[in-house]
């Protein structure tokens, strides 16, 4: 056991034995399910793979918009490795499922992207969510989605992004209902994480940020919101994937909406204050 | 100049001359109107002022209910300065006009207190939300009834305080509509100022909260909500006077709302972060 090792709390050590047994039997085939839930305490991250000749732009507009794309680690180019998110991680085969877009379509979801590799390919990640959705919890605040085990519901919505070189689009959002005292102190709480999105950007009528219909979610599944209950909207790490449609790049490896890559990152060290 | 004043920055010097020229103006009886936007950057109370015999009562009520009641000073007995809120306040001239409760009911609004003034009296002085308005400005917000030349819209609401003593009611609450996404910086802004009511407790539909009219409030004036729009409810310092109206001492003093002790702290003197 290293010094360093030895300086990690026991939480930690005992986060970090979780995350690695996941990610293992990720890269056995043997979870290829949404990761909500999943390795509670730890950072999950959205993942963008671009060509290196797309990489500049796609930084510059992560730069730009850094409440949907709050980057957290970008690879060497041609090395699937991302040791400050985990020594053992090996991005073509630690994600669940994979979307394969091929000129801004969405063509192929395989659950590993060994044989799509290419030596001038960048791995983008790009904090999610459920960083804190579980400081949420650990708030003391109900969070549907989870409670109903549902993915959560995400919108296209007409908020637009700043453009970065080729990519451009308006922002997806994620949408969670709470009571107003709750919808408050969600404020409070994810204004902490701006490495994960940060504080909410809309709360309240839908149809103000372009969304016609919140039981029809373009992303995720739909959930029950109560009447006297406001919808409460962050920015989503699928907004990237809008951006890629419009972009186009020959190829482009994401995620697939809810099945993240889990890190060895604990959501307090994303945290400021 | 003593050294504890070389340590003052200009900035609070300056402020400093024009509170106390403020109060003096107060003093002399020229100004009796709403301190809305006077002194801007310096800190104004609410004020209530019992006989010792109700004082224990109301200290447990204010610690019990700190949202409502977020104590700054509370005076000697019998003596009506405030050393701590500015050198030179005496509390029996210093608020432009003052509610006076026999047994709970308001029977008179003098702006002087010095024929009524006990050497049993306690004064105690509350945050109030013109420290977070100050803040919200500064945060490049548009408070609605500053800009309107109105005082703030109050309503009495349906959520209970934490008795304390004889001391027990509803809340207080003001108002101040924003578009979603500046309620919900509103919402960090406010955070940073406990001692000033700190956070909203409400957002949204009104009638949650037991409020029938928005256009009917129960103190102050009534202001435009626009249709993209969500009224946002803050604690407001007048709560212990529906507080008082129920607990029916047979003598108390508060300011009239809207109608403030301007003091020396800087509203960044309040602050958290």
């Amino acid at each position: 056991m290293s010094r360093l090792q030895r300086s990690l709390s026991d939480y930690k050590e005992r986060l970090l034995g979780e995350s690695s047994a996941l990610r293992q039997a990720i890269r056995r085939g043997e979870h290829s399910a949404m990761t909500s839930g999943l390795a509670p305490g730890l950072v999950q991250g959205n993942l963008v793979i671009l060509p290196a000749d797309w990489a500049g732009d796609f930084l510059t507009y992560c730069q730009n918009n850094p409440v949907s794309c709050p980057l957290i680690a970008v690879s060497e180019v041609g090395n699937p490795a991302l040791p400050g998110l985990g020594l053992d991680i090996d991005i073509r085969h630690d994600v669940p499922e994979y979307n394969i877009f091929r000129d801004g379509e969405l063509v192929e979801t395989p659950t590993d992207i060994a044989s799509l590799w290419q030596d001038d390919m960048v791995a983008f990640v790009l904090g999610c969510s459920f960083s804190f959705e579980d400081a949420l919890q650990q708030a003391g605040l109900s969070v549907r989605n989870i409670d109903m085990d549902l993915n959560v519901s995400m919108y296209r919505s007409n908020i637009p992004t700043v453009p970065g070189g080729r990519f451009h689009g308006d922002m997806v959002v994620s949408m969670r209902p709470f009571i107003a005292s709750d919808a408050i102190r969600a404020v409070q709480v994810t204004t902490r994480l701006p490495k994960a999105h940060g504080a909410p950007v809309h709360l309240g009528d839908p149809s103000l940020i372009g969304i016609a219909d919140l039981a029809a979610p373009d992303f995720g599944d739909a959930v029950e919101l109560r009447g006297d209950e406001l919808p409460v909207f962050w920015a989503c790490g699928v907004t990237p994937q809008v951006a890629v449609g419009n972009a186009k790049p020959p190829i482009c490896i994401t995620h697939v909406p809810g099945k993240m890559l889990i890190t060895d990152l604990l959501n307090a060290e994303l945290a400021i204050l």
